[in-house]
């Protein structure tokens, strides 16, 4: 595990009326700029507060997820820029972004103001296709993903302060995993990582965090093409919507042998 | 509880080999558009996820915690705007805000880039002076706290997925409590309803969280004026350096009659 993700920290601890100095291990949080480079124009478009580590598939991801980039080929070269905490994609001669889809306001339309609808009507245009139906899982499949991202999860068990993220394969094989103290980061790690690696779209394959299920990480895994989206705590009614919308089987609460399906279905 | 923040959605539930169908309450996630209007100016400053209800408390607290504005005089109005998913606030005559604030480039510095050490430094800037130093509090007073959290968080008792955000007296009184799906929200919604009734700075106050404390949630509490930040979860590197930096009080894992003191100190 590099330690760059975690950090050494003085703590008092108190319990049951003692009161002890000790030593705690903390997950760091920096925050990383993202800058994008093309043609004769430079773009910082993101800065993030983000645990370090794995930033060239945070930064990939991210402008992957965002509907930024298409594909692996898109990038050029990435590289930290003057420090750790900056990272500079360089797109290859005729790529170039559109900076006004960061821009939040594409929510909005004249017609309806912002509302959840025109937040997944902006999904439809950012992830080009809706991914390919689900293959339908096993439940037992399904049982077995928490503990198996618990226990890939090192500097969670250290820490205690972050969230994992993690690809399957639809037979429960670990693909890739990633942890972040945010959870929008560790999703864009582990999906950057197999981006970078020109496997995405990841069609059949499970997506499972270690976090709630919100509207952003359900457009995460569509533009990624993944399918089945597992979360340990519970998702959001936009997250169902959008998730019901696209045909992405959303599992919520899957723990201790448990899971309720929100949309799609299991094997 | 306004039945706006949950709503039902069919469930199918697998525990055990069984297969049922129900029906499960959710969290609702919507967008809402803050937007600021002063003098001929009229800005979209915000779009953020957010569980409707007490949509005023937020856009009044994130632009207080923001460093936006420093009084709740400097607001002349505030309303919902031809939509349940727009609030826009316009300033007294003479008010008007430094929209540069919001961009995240500050952080930057060109003398060593982006890094914690930079963000601490902003911070100093966007909240004028920091908080004064925190009254100790007793420990069995923080031991009380998590379950009075959890206690008047109705919404989350419904759904599960809502994070929690209450200001405390010293003495463990409640004096507002407020839920949102996202940390930062729910931190902006229990703040700017004390900012909005003219309460802040709440010298003296306790922020309790049930969630992990962030770089961003302290810097929320210095605005504010707070001196104590206790979460039910892990706090960051940065978070501990920022609440040092600025005489916080910062306790993490309260829970379970423990904690752990990571900056400042107890009774």
């Amino acid at each position: 595990m590099p330690e760059e993700r975690i950090a050494p920290v003085a703590v008092t601890r108190v319990a049951e009326g003692s009161v002890t100095r000790d030593e705690d291990v903390l997950a760091v949080e920096e925050p990383l700029e993202i800058r994008v480079a093309w043609e004769q124009t430079e773009k910082n478009i993101s800065v993030t507060m983000r645990t370090p580590g794995d930033d060239y598939d945070l930064a990939a991801g991210f402008l992957f997820t965002e509907g930024l980039i298409r594909s692996a080929e898109d990038i050029e070269s990435i590289r930290h820029w003057g420090s750790p905490n900056i990272v500079r994609i360089g797109l290859r001669p005729g790529v170039r972004i559109d900076t006004g889809k960061l821009d939040r306001h594409f929510y909005t339309t004249s017609s309806c103001g912002v509302c959840g609808k025109t937040s997944i009507d902006a999904i439809r245009v950012v992830s080009g296709a809706p991914p390919p139906p689900a293959a339908p899982i096993a439940a037992e499949v399904i049982h077995r993903l928490p503990k198996l991202l618990e226990q890939n999860q090192s500097a969670f068990r250290a820490t205690g302060g972050l969230h994992g993220a993690a690809v399957f394969t639809a037979t429960g094989d670990l693909l890739r995993i990633r942890e972040d103290i945010g959870r929008h980061n560790a999703v864009d790690k582990v999906i950057g990582s197999l981006f970078r690696d020109g496997t995405t779209p990841l069609t059949g394959s499970v997506l499972m965090v270690s976090s709630r299920a919100s509207f952003e990480l359900v457009q995460k895994a569509i533009v990624a093409g993944i399918a089945v989206l597992a979360s340990v705590g519970a998702p959001s009614t936009l997250a169902v919507d959008l998730a019901r919308e696209f045909g992405v089987t959303l599992l919520g609460f899957v723990r201790d042998e448990r899971f309720n399906i929100y949309s799609g279905q299991i094997a």
